[in-house]
């Protein structure tokens, strides 16, 4: 395993949530249920990052509504909200998910260019091809396109939105008062007449600051990974621990580097951490969060997920020893993951459903300042992350907790920066500005 | 004629546009030519705006880039715009042209409901069918599709977009900490199956503040002027003197008594003012704009219009007298218009090039800020206008000037508020919140 070079450092996002990545955040006496539509809440929490000197703040996004009694978390329109957030700060990125599925890449472009252009070059796209018929049923589709023409689609989305903010060369506006704005010459159209899209071009705004906004992706299918080795700029990653990291961070590493590409590609599970003074007081953070489930639906919710009924079982003793994954029939991705977790962890029935309840298959990092800055070194050093993508359970404490708390302990190890040495996302991750 | 009710006032919009309604703005020595892509110098807009109490901004907005060479204005993308705008300012209405050709329905309502939350309820959606065929091809189509259909297609965006706000009832949201978040009965699909959208709905965002964002348009075609009728709640309007405006508010105002609807619906011309404390110090704010047009191209463009070579025309003497309207067989509108500046105001030919290039057939005060008041009032009283879409020949200057001298003169007047008295752009243009 190569070691890291001298000086290299963690990239930290704060994945922005509600109340919180706990799915009964908002009912903890002291959450902010009340602010989930308040941009000045958002701003709270982008101050808070940025005084951390994170990277990045990010917005996950859908295109419809769950359950609305109980873990629901709604939230403002990713590119309205981050274009008032970008005016509460000076220095963090601003990370938006689009669905190419659901959008024209023409509308992405020039939304994502003008927030690039609002933010002075602070801006990512999580690139997502959306999961949902219910989200398709919001957008014209009868139900969601199945994956591979997702993916195509994606692909080519991608490459026409990277067109259109190069249609406007660099030096294309002269602005001389006696002779011409621009140079016809260079804003070109770009013709693009693909399969899924006919754009013209060019793009109605300048080249963004960034030239290209960050292209951020997540994927997970082979097609997913496949389309990020060639795109991503950074990547977004589900690890439940090192081991699992490791084995995506090589792989994904390895078609970057098959797909020809050097750039750094910083790659960022999802981290939830539960941060005390002492691990008792750590521990308890979770346990007042965990009880603030209810109790009767998170079991009727668990019995889906183990399709057994679990209704009887003793809230406070060990999970009942589980069916191996082989023998279930139901879908496997969740089941692998509270099999791993009954596995590793011997939870109680209350703490499984506690774990299940804040981002279920990502890592989780209970304890002190130090003992969760030794865990992420580990995870640095050991080459299964180049940073983390931060899902503090409860909002806007979590953050605060890790900002205040964590943060100067990995800065006291050099692991982060102390200041911002950029303007830009693409300067805080490390990324070259594309010559167009 | 109906007189006005003691105490009606003025709404006045500020129409955001680059460095100004004069094609040669930009040009100016003092413009602000290198700010188009600057969020701070639109901030400084709004504040002058919010400073004389004016109802909302406005911007307009197309899909493509025209010549880039001479006239060209770019701006931000209006929705991430006006957050950031909506962050600077309190009160101020912010009002975004959104295309019913080129978006879906649910990211309308979700960009503009998130909007409205985010602004606090002072948001306006100017609906807009689109027009060229270099839009069109920017999203797909080939060309653009037919007027009627993108009218039907129109009618249909809106109800759909005005279902996804009404998804939720107002009182949907319970947030008992111990019970639930909202009300699932509360919280419906819309289950629009159209001939142009399928739509499950409900909206991933609650109820709007202002219930629905305000519905602006700008009917101009017959199809238009109907669709005004039945859905606008405020509506920009083309006219050249107070004849045309009365005949256009006449129409609609009996459009919209025929379509049933009581609610004030208020008629707001465009209107270009040249403001100074003499009479020739506004000529002479009007001329020095028209010195810095580009005269060849301008004397081009005015050869294409009228469909004669004008280059060897004398600039400073009368403009020749032209065909009359029945002879000539090129577009109609503008030549009308052309035709009917040189009839009533005798211009010069570089006059007539200067009239063209700021608003051409919009309407044009240029005098004292007595003289404009005296104008404006007449066309209020006169019911040619209940209210101003205002054009400023160069921005920041046209907006300063009008703040400053002309807004003290009308509130002077008692035709203008002095202070907010509502927090919303419905409280503004005196509109109710709709039941749902």
């Amino acid at each position: 395993m190569k070691a890291r070079n001298p000086g290299e450092k963690l990239h930290l996002n704060l994945f922005v949530m509600g109340n919180g990545h706990h799915r009964a955040a908002w009912r903890h006496p002291d959450s902010c249920a009340e602010r989930l539509g308040d941009i000045a809440y958002y701003e709270s929490l982008a101050r808070i990052a940025e005084r951390g000197k994170l990277d990045a703040l990010f917005f996950a996004d859908g295109m419809s509504v769950g359950s609305v009694e109980d873990g629901f978390h709604w939230h403002l329109e990713p590119l309205t909200a981050l274009s008032a957030m970008s005016r509460a700060t000076r220095r963090i990125g601003l990370i938006s998910t689009i669905s190419s599925t659901f959008y024209t890449p023409f509308h992405a472009a020039r939304l994502v260019g003008s927030l690039d252009h609002i933010s002075g070059g602070r801006v990512g796209w999580n690139v997502v091809t959306s999961m949902f018929d219910s989200e398709a049923r919001n957008h014209g589709y009868a139900a969601m396109p199945p994956h591979a023409e997702r993916y195509a689609r994606a692909e080519e989305f991608v490459q026409t939105v990277l067109a259109l903010w190069d249609s406007w060369s660099d030096d294309a506006i002269e602005r001389d008062r006696q002779g011409r704005y621009a140079d016809p010459d260079k804003v070109r159209q770009i013709d693009h007449h693909g399969e899924h899209f006919l754009v013209d071009g060019p793009l109605n705004l300048p080249r963004p600051p960034q030239g290209n906004p960050v292209l951020v992706q997540a994927g997970a299918s082979s097609q997913g990974r496949d389309l990020a080795a060639r795109y991503a700029e950074a990547i977004y990653a589900v690890a439940y621990d090192l081991e699992a990291a490791q084995a995506y961070y090589r792989d994904i590493k390895s078609r970057v580097a098959a797909a020809g590409r050097t750039a750094p590609v910083p790659i960022l599970p999802g981290l939830v951490t539960y941060v005390g003074s002492t691990m008792e007081e750590a521990r308890a953070k979770q346990r007042e969060l965990d009880d603030c489930l209810p109790v009767e639906a998170s079991l009727r919710q668990l019995g889906l997920f183990i399709e057994q009924d679990c209704s009887g079982w003793d809230l406070d003793a060990p999970v009942p020893s589980l069916p191996p994954l082989a023998e279930f029939r139901g879908p496997q991705g969740r089941y692998a993951t509270i099999l791993r977790i009954v596995e590793t962890e011997q939870p109680t029935l209350r703490e499984l459903l506690g774990r299940l309840a804040a981002g279920g298959g990502h890592c989780t990092m209970i304890g002190t300042p130090e003992s969760i800055a030794d865990e992420m070194e580990r995870w640095f050093h050991g080459r299964g992350a180049d940073g983390f993508n931060l899902m503090p359970p409860s909002l806007p404490s979590g953050i605060e907790d890790f900002v205040d708390q964590v943060v100067p302990e990995l800065q006291r190890r050099g692991l982060f920066r102390e200041e911002y040495e950029a303007a830009t996302l693409r300067g805080h991750f490390g990324l070259e500005r594309p010559a167009g």
